[in-house]
């Protein structure tokens, strides 16, 4: 049997390290975030309080800006050219998705690329994929964080993501990428997802299709990481079918409980780095 | 035997086209190409020349702005400056390497982006990343034009890149990845080449090693791209061993005379591009 994962736990300390140096900041400042809701949606605005949750929790100052979902882009514009000249935030977050009037591409290419906690700003995506440090999109970097908690080596190995989002799949590419695996991206358009699959060391699946990796699709032995969470039939449950995979595999992330509280983690740790570089505070290794 | 995928006679076409409708957009003004040159490397100055001829042939002004190798990163980025203003120039160009004192990442990051020619700009890199349409480096982008002219179906297919450089490998991945074929990328880390290079439909290799893939890395039927070009006892060589795998695959390009032309006509497409952009001549469909 697999070792699980355990996201929860590695995000707990990750919140943890993150929570002592803005205690060791207090005196010079209290961080802030604040993430901008737009409309009702309910799953966003769960994902959006839990934010703030975690960002109060660890010392970050964390603020919800809620606008209405009639808000025009000029109106919401306006608001992020507010925080950006803002000298107390530190980390601006628009979530995703936006009503379909508004255009997310013209929204992301406006928060100040220092304030980008998301790292989907095209600056900070370009200087990522050139290897200048910016900030990574924060599922991946949990994933990396994850993978390091529990030393499972990646450098020299085969990584295979399933999916190819922007926000996911791309970027956990370029991270297993530059940290030396040998990377493989496969997608809707992959003819036959299995055999290459079956060849990973490493498997990343981000396809948002319930169940899709079944036993047949892993190599013995793979590290597992599912970053899918759908709701069926009233139960969460990952891309990865875990009861079929866990027995065969070295190591499996569970769902719920796997990447998402990492990603969460990590949009603190981003926080934090871009707030302490801005304020000049030091460098990255500075709060670790 | 292998189709030899003639990449001076794409490349031919593509500057033909680009030279009828530059023709066609006389009457307007005169799109104006500027190369920047640091020092007497003499690789550098040959490119470089080449280029600017290029220019000329297809009825860019072609302009070399010559820059001494001892040169301040003030007077650089001041050159640049006035180049990203000057409304006469549409493509800016630093020819690299950069002698040791000055930091390319700088230099690259001050070319404005809508004058980058070669898409290295992080804005540019980000945007591309993304699916937005921005402008690809250009021996990718040549890469791709040579297939879509010989008809070689990218999607569904299984490309393989060896190499993981800013300017080919990475961005090479990510057109073939928008293109829809799954991709894997190998470096000099991959502990076993052949296992990965074996299973490609089509192989693009950029590791900057003479000879490095031979029959043995290839499988029968593949289409094999070339970027390397190496002078080895008075030849010149690519990482393909063209002798030992021509026999065995549907298509390979040759050295020189493959991807080395493309890089420049597709330097000339990109100069189209955004000189039509930026001056408001219609949108990419109005040169093709």
């Amino acid at each position: 049997m697999a070792v699980v994962l355990d996201g929860k736990q590695v995000a707990a300390e990750l919140q943890d390290k993150v929570r002592r140096q803005l205690e060791r900041m207090a005196p010079k400042g209290r961080l802030k975030l604040v993430v901008v809701l737009v409309g009702d949606h309910p799953a966003s605005a769960s994902y959006v309080r839990g934010k703030q949750r975690t960002a109060e929790k660890i010392g970050l100052a964390g603020e919800v800006r809620h606008l209405p979902a009639s808000v025009t882009a000029e109106e919401l514009l306006g608001v992020i050219d507010t925080l950006n000249a803002d000298p107390d935030v530190d980390g601006i977050l628009v979530q995703l998705p936006l009503p379909a009037h508004l255009d997310e591409r013209t929204v992301i290419e406006r928060i100040a690329p220092e304030k980008d906690v998301d790292g989907f700003h095209p600056l900070n995506v370009g200087r990522n994929f050139a290897g200048v440090p910016a900030v990574w999109p924060c599922t991946p970097a949990g994933i990396m964080a994850l993978l390091e908690h529990y030393r499972l080596p990646v450098a020299g190995r085969h990584a295979v993501v399933v999916g190819r989002s922007n926000i996911v799949g791309k970027p956990m590419a370029q991270m297993l990428l530059q940290a030396d695996a040998t990377v493989t991206v496969c997608h809707s358009k992959t003819p036959d997802l299995g055999v290459h699959t079956r060849q990973a060391d490493i498997l990343v699946v981000a396809a948002g299709v319930p169940g899709l990796i079944g036993a047949e699709h892993v190599k013995p032995g793979a590290v597992v990481v599912d970053v899918g969470i759908h709701r069926v039939d009233g139960r969460l449950v990952g891309d990865v079918d875990f009861e079929a995979v866990a027995p065969v595999v070295q190591a499996i992330t569970p769902v719920p409980g796997g990447v998402g509280p990492l990603t969460v983690a990590m949009l603190m740790v981003n926080t934090v780095r871009l707030g302490f570089r801005r304020r000049g505070w030091g460098g990255d290794e500075a709060w670790q």
